[in-house]
């Protein structure tokens, strides 16, 4: 009977133990890892990495937003530390390009950047758009641009100043418009460290409805014909970095929220 | 004392499941998941990731050899589904692309396809080259192409096959020497399902030394001298799809395992 009695508590406390185990174990094993909420390594998340791919290899094109199950995966690689790293890597490669470049005296020697999610990142306003996933609202970007409050990327401020300091003329061009963006963009860029630029040229009431690749490449043309060499020209575009006098290099910065046509 | 006795077998029981338990939760919370054995999504691997998506973007340019740190991350990425799901995302981005054009009856509507990596697959050579963490080994490379043994990229060849059915002049353009490598090359090709394209055009004396965008823009020049019209234009390298004559649209199909200049 005593014998009998031990053995049922053995059981029942193995049972609790094993009950416990089990549910554990079975969450650890599961394909949604419980240490992972957003983005859990499945097929899900590896056509969202294919989409991405195709993005910036400029396969796909186009394209008006993002995949709506793409969604958590989007997130995850902005703010999980992967486009970080991304962007980190390219500044990286061009700090590389740079340090084999000579610059010359007569102080024509020039760089292009592009402002927004290259200079200033909009992740906090594409957060209250699903990260893309909601279509472009014009009048929505408008009133976030117009505050001012864009956080500078910071490997490409990085890259900013030692473009300066190294004697290259850096020309910001941004396809927003100049008549209502232009002062909060100044403030903007300046409140985070973008200071000493050559110049910043905004789109104008000539290249309005125009494509970016137009009109870029006509600022980028003009300012070959004032006699300058573009050594580099940075963009999260591929719009950007098409059409004419693209300069001795062109660098993709990772962009999968939005397609500028 | 009988008291005693339970609680001491009870207190034994216990730990053992108590070790059992922590046995199997520290694997399964540990860096490395137990249940993936090449590439644990880890800073290596991410670093990786960086890397291969600035080839894929043209950003990284010229390079050699894959990371050695990378090794993992490549094998992974080549035989654990991720390239394949990659490149039958673009391929179904092509279809997409082809659903649009209208053939004309006049025969002159063409495709361009690379071969190695675009229509036939390397991958197996490459591993036993570290999938490209080894320097390029041009008569190794010589002996397997000597072989015929590639096998076809299955999305590759159902978009061959679609595009000839579709009244499409597809042609074939590689980088492979004709002098040494035209039978077996032919042979591969046919053994594999490449059949009815309109011309496979090799690398010639005259083209020798001259680099991939040199020689396959004048292929395409002569092509379109001739009256072609290129639609599309398909490869795995940069170099396929840049300079002259380059087609209404490009796809670049990744290749993280080798760069040809």
């Amino acid at each position: 009977m005593e014998q009998h009695m031990i053995s049922a508590m053995v059981k029942r406390v193995r049972e609790m133990f094993i009950f416990f185990f089990l549910a554990i174990f079975s969450k650890a094993i599961g394909t949604k890892p419980y240490w992972k909420t957003i983005a859990p390594a499945d097929s899900g998340s590896n056509q969202c990495l294919s989409w991405r791919l195709a993005v910036e290899a400029n396969n796909v094109r186009g394209w008006r937003t993002v995949p709506i199950h793409c969604l958590g995966y989007i997130e995850n690689y902005m703010l999980g530390g992967q486009y970080e790293q991304d962007v980190n890597y390219i500044v990286e490669q061009i700090q590389s390009y740079i340090t084999d470049l000579v610059v010359a005296d007569d102080g024509m020697d020039a760089w292009i950047l592009d402002v927004d999610d290259t200079c200033l990142s909009n992740i906090f306003y594409y957060k209250g758009k699903k990260y893309g996933c909601d279509p472009y609202d014009p009048s929505g970007f408008k009133a976030w641009a117009m505050k001012g409050g864009c956080p500078a990327i910071p490997a490409v401020l990085g890259l900013f100043t030692k473009l300066v300091e190294g004697g290259f003329k850096v020309f910001l061009v941004t396809g927003r418009d100049e008549e209502t963006l232009a002062p909060a963009t100044i403030a903007n860029l300046h409140n985070q460290g973008f200071i000493d630029y050559e110049r910043l040229i905004f789109r104008t009431q000539p290249f309005k409805g125009k494509s970016a690749v137009v009109f870029k490449s006509e600022i980028r043309k003009q300012l070959m014909e004032e006699g300058y060499r573009i050594w580099g020209n940075v963009g999260d575009q591929w719009t950007d970095l098409q059409g004419e006098c693209l300069g001795n290099r062109t660098f993709k910065l990772p962009n999968p929220m939005y397609c500028v046509p």
